[in-house]
């Protein structure tokens, strides 16, 4: 049998334990072109929210009664497709469940064993350090001197970000959810400065960035955010990567208009989605290996057991309980 | 005597004729490294507006008492400069006054009488047409076949935007205040379509862009704009080079956020502000100027007659009357 959870009914905001359901049906067999894996390790993220919302959004929704989408490294078991070995592991569109038949398109990239243990291929070798070099990158492009600030600093991507920024030259500002992350902040991941959003008042935001902001890597929006674009400089950049401190679009907050702050002061407001760029992952992969192994990358994990703990797990993270990428390691692993 | 008009009183929100006055001056002559010219064409300007806003901006303000900052083409009468000759045309800042020394940091560039008469030096063949093809082209890069919306679509940027758009092969929509200029923009300025945004719902907004909008030229913000974004594409980029339907931004209006629809549609909203790009003034400038020898663009000129209306004028503009670019031809000229 293989063990599933699908998706019960659709949340209003934040996906909740009772929005999912256990539904084991018999493992299917490859069909010609596909191949089975067995699932290690699934992936926990703050953007399976948009997945499971009725609403169009920059995937199809998931149907009530799918098994959850997510993405998972597994190992091939059995393959009827030419390109993909018996034993390799995978990373791609495995969903929460032990078991899947797919074909290549469900596949991200290979996991290369030499990078780390197997987790890692879903967080710092998988979407989090990628989105995080390249939105950073390639939006934000700091330059030396400039001053950068991540919200969610701690989290799966903002850890990543601020310690690529401060060896970019940067001055990293994070904003996180506790003092404990705080303190994990300047002492792991390479702030400079960091403070708990949840305190935050705008003199206080000032004060951690005396020379204004450049580079505001935003995976929040909502009120912390609102500290953060009065101290933007001219020609400053935005990277819409999240929207964690909104609970529901539907309908959308209201706040400041900021036209006529991005007029006169020339600022960039740009969104990233990490599907766009599935084509880059080994070759950014490998340059984030290359740093972990020399030391100036650290990442952390934050791994749960057993299948049936991901609802919950998923639910932690937006209450900001992760320490870190949150995996769930599969039973017998 | 040069007859001179000053900031009487800074306004709240849109000048009005009484923040100004006349207040004349003996000539003043040039010092060292000075030139004197004689203005013969005031530029009238929605810019203006922010630089006598007290708050800070991304210019000083203009000071109580000082004559109105404005571009203006004026004639070298005297020069105590190496490099700028007596009887040569210059555009620069030269303010609502008759007479103006100055010295070269307010030259924006030589005016090359082959292009035009001396007024156009100030709108398509000056910040206006330089805005309009810099802005569009670098930051909208419209492709063939996508629509590009332009709000303020018959003012004297709009006008050259969409000529410019259309002849990159874009669908070209215009929004304008009036039923009249809704037919110039059809029938003189390239649109595909056009509405008058006083009418505007936003079922009707959906109608004129069957296949989305790729590129936002927003010369307004608002509730104009509010109708635009929700029908932008995956990958869309927002130009905002004004605001003119917000009166005051003290406090600044609210509206729906706006980060969601950006990151999921992967959005690029990014300000303009003409003045970053002096250097670049004589290029754009031949380029646009064989365009209109070509017979591809067309641009209109709204001129009125004598010093003082400069204030009328400006107010004016902010209703929405002029048609084509508004400058003032000073008597005698």
């Amino acid at each position: 049998m293989n063990r599933r959870i699908v998706l019960a009914a659709r949340p209003a905001g934040v996906p909740a334990p009772e929005n999912f359901a256990r539904d084991d049906q018999p493992t299917g067999a490859p069909a010609e072109g596909q191949f089975l894996v067995r699932n290690l390790y699934l992936s926990v993220d703050p953007a399976q929210r948009g997945w499971v919302q009725a609403s169009a959004n920059y995937s199809q929704a998931v149907a009530l009664g799918d098994v959850m989408r997510s993405l998972a490294v597994g190992m091939v078991m059995e393959s009827k497709c030419a390109r993909i070995a018996v034993g390799e592991r995978l990373y791609g569109w495995f969903g929460w469940q032990d078991f899947c038949a797919a074909d290549e398109r469900a596949v991200i990239c290979r996991v290369d064993p030499r990078h780390g243990p197997d987790s890692s291929a879903l967080g710092i070798f998988g979407i989090n350090g990628v989105t995080a070099h390249l939105a950073l990158t390639e939006i934000g492009a700091p330059r030396n001197g400039e001053t950068v600030v991540v919200s969610t600093a701690a989290g799966a991507v903002g850890s990543i970000v601020g310690q690529i920024a401060r060896s970019l030259g940067a001055y990293v500002v994070g904003l996180t959810g506790s003092d404990e992350k705080v303190s994990q902040c300047v002492g792991e991941f390479g702030y400079h400065a960091a403070a708990n959003y949840h305190k935050l008042t705008s003199s206080e935001m000032a004060a951690l960035c005396p020379r204004g902001v450049d580079v505001y890597f935003d995976n929040t929006a909502g009120g912390i955010s609102d500290h953060v674009w009065p101290l933007l400089n001219v020609r400053g950049r935005i990277i819409q990567c999240g929207t964690a401190a909104i609970a529901s679009w539907n309908p959308p907050p209201l706040s400041a208009r900021r036209e006529r702050e991005i007029l006169t002061k020339r600022l960039r407001h740009e969104g990233f989605v990490i599907f766009d760029h599935i084509a880059r992952f080994e070759e950014v992969i490998a340059g984030l290996a290359a740093k972990v192994k020399a030391g100036s990358i650290v990442y952390r994990e934050d791994i749960e057991e057993g299948l049936d703990r991901a609802p919950q797990a998923l639910a932690a993270i937006y209450r900001g309980e992760n320490r870190g990428k949150k995996v769930i390691r599969l039973e017998g692993v």
